[in-house]
């Protein structure tokens, strides 16, 4: 069996009381599962209704991988067995959207690849920082709705390509790429400054960029379920299987390198 | 009578089934006139209904224009001629947005001045690649409804400037600017990548972004009507009438740099 | 007392009958208060009515300081003696709508702070120049409901921190930035330019490009509600006392790098 059955954890670690840090520890790929769903919602859960937290910031334990796909091995029952979120939403794309309008400040602090599951969650959160050598975006679901902007969407989405760090902040895809060295400091400096700030003032900020922002829920939903269906066609599963066979879902060329082998397999 | 008169072709080459090159070979200047308008409206029928295609490629045949301004010279009967189309817009605002919805990936790979309908193609295209030394682009009218993000849309349409590619790419009215040498092997590369793909997972994809972010043909309506009614105004009439003494629609200096030329008929 | 009290003047230049400059000149420091409220009135009704101007330059004449916060030390009913503006809304959100709205290209020429009023009258503009070297903008107040685009207002609100002029541009907060010895050369030449253009073609671009573009008033008013409410929340008037102890509203350090100050509040 492979080694992304076992689930590793969502860690969650207090700085303070105000400014909290969730941290992907899933060897040795960070691929999302099935088992993370529960661990995920945990911590959504604690983010909504804390009442002291201000400032979140996302990052990873592993090296060279922000969080990236999910795990194409899950058994679709393991995936189908959660009930539709408080959104109405499927519990991934439901945890997402809450962390989009949860009171608090949410921080992507993007080292590594940041594919699929881990991109929908750095555009999910407030902002995004890349690390300008190591941090590489791609997307081709098409996912929380919230794709980057500038009219470059339909190009990130159609075409699969990674971005770099420089390339993505062009795009507006991250806020800012930092040079790696720089990256952690920067981001620990911004959430100290959110953590002083009044977490009223904070709510209030986020709530009405939100409202002036943020897709409905209704329009989410035609998204996910069009993944999903998309999911099941023979193409696309013809498509992962020969993937499969060249080496997914295991640490190597394929998961370091998708983007390219994903241009490959229809040729 | 001037050389626009002549019709000049529009190439549709099949580079592979799944990927065409759509060439506009308008001599002298690439300007768009009514006699183009079937030539075009064949071409978007066929990307619409082909079952096989992917990827459209538009470019140009003619050296240091993509595809300008609309044919001035036009009869305006030639040019009210043609039916509305499917969308219920004008002929050619109509081909524009079908463009954009069609379900196939559209490039502009951008060379040259695109102004006019050239950079309303572009806008109505899903990408737009140009050449960081040879690309110019700029608009007045307000075109397809589509403008440039970024807050800058204003700046654009209002001095008429001309962007070059490097302007362009920071204001997200091209997704990226690239070495004249390098545009047409990266244009390729990308058009072929694209071509490898399962064509309904990009016509999908291509839906739900578009639902997301393209205006209703009924807000588009309004701006071709203004653009209409704001040509037959004696005002406008005259600055026409005041650039063609000084040879607009000819091979020369005021096509060439026609935004500095624009900028000094008030005066 | 503050020298705050001392109204200073927003002076009105009619470089042209078609082109106007409006120069902040509100010595110290260009915070703007109750008594300049029907100064901005009666420039914001000329601009509005006149029927040959077709563009408006903002300035300052104030070094360092484009505009920046509102005054602090106003007396409440001073502020609140205005009754509601043409379009529902308070007085000051009132004139920054009409400004989007008006008939003419408004410019911000931005050298030195803005900040607050300032970054909003900036972003009610048409287009915002900085300069490079001496332009820093931000904003925490959720203010004209015209925040920066590609995604990143929010780290814009929710850090206050202030932005040089060169990511202001990469962010697109302001159109461009320039070497501060071209700013000036850059903006009137660009407003020549937009004088000497038809004043109906203008009116009628900025119309439509405002109908897709703008937020309706009705999504304003409970920003500003918003911001007037959490400015009498307790926790926010002892952070602005805490300030004013430090020296707010008096030229010197804390004006100078008011996001670093805001930043250690609450520590």
């Amino acid at each position: 069996m492979s080694t992304t059955t076992v689930a590793g954890e969502i860690r969650l670690k207090r700085v303070s009381p105000e400014y909290w840090q969730v941290t992907f520890a899933l060897p040795p790929l960070n691929i999302f599962g099935p088992a993370n769903i529960p661990q995920l919602e945990e911590v959504v859960s604690l983010i909504e209704t804390d009442e002291r937290v201000k400032v979140v910031v996302f990052d990873s334990a592993i090296d060279g991988f922000f969080l990236i796909h999910y795990d194409f091995l899950a058994k679709p029952e393991e995936s189908a067995k959660f009930p539709l979120g408080r959104t109405g939403l499927q519990a991934l794309p439901d945890m997402l959207v809450r962390i989009s309008r949860a009171p608090v400040v949410s921080i992507a602090l993007i080292r590594g690849r940041a594919t699929g599951v881990g991109s929908e969650l750095a555009l999910a959160s407030d902002m995004r920082f890349a690390s300008r050598e190591k941090a590489l975006l791609s997307q081709w679901e098409v996912g929380a709705g919230l794709v980057p902007g500038g009219g470059r969407a339909l190009e990130v989405l159609l075409t699969a390509h990674e971005l770099n760090g420089e390339l993505a902040e062009l795009y507006g895809y991250v806020n800012r790429s930092l040079p790696d060295a720089l990256l952690d400091d920067f981001v620990d400096r911004l959430a100290r400054r959110i953590a002083s700030f009044d977490k009223e003032a904070i709510t209030e900020t986020k709530r009405l960029v939100d409202i002036a922002s943020l897709p409905p829920d209704s329009e989410i939903a035609p998204e996910w379920e069009a993944f999903m269906k998309s999911l099941a066609r023979p193409a696309t599963q013809e498509r992962i299987k020969k993937l499969m066979a060249q080496g997914f879902h295991q640490p190597g060329d394929v998961e370091n390198r998708l983007g390219d082998y994903v241009g490959q397999l229809g040729l």
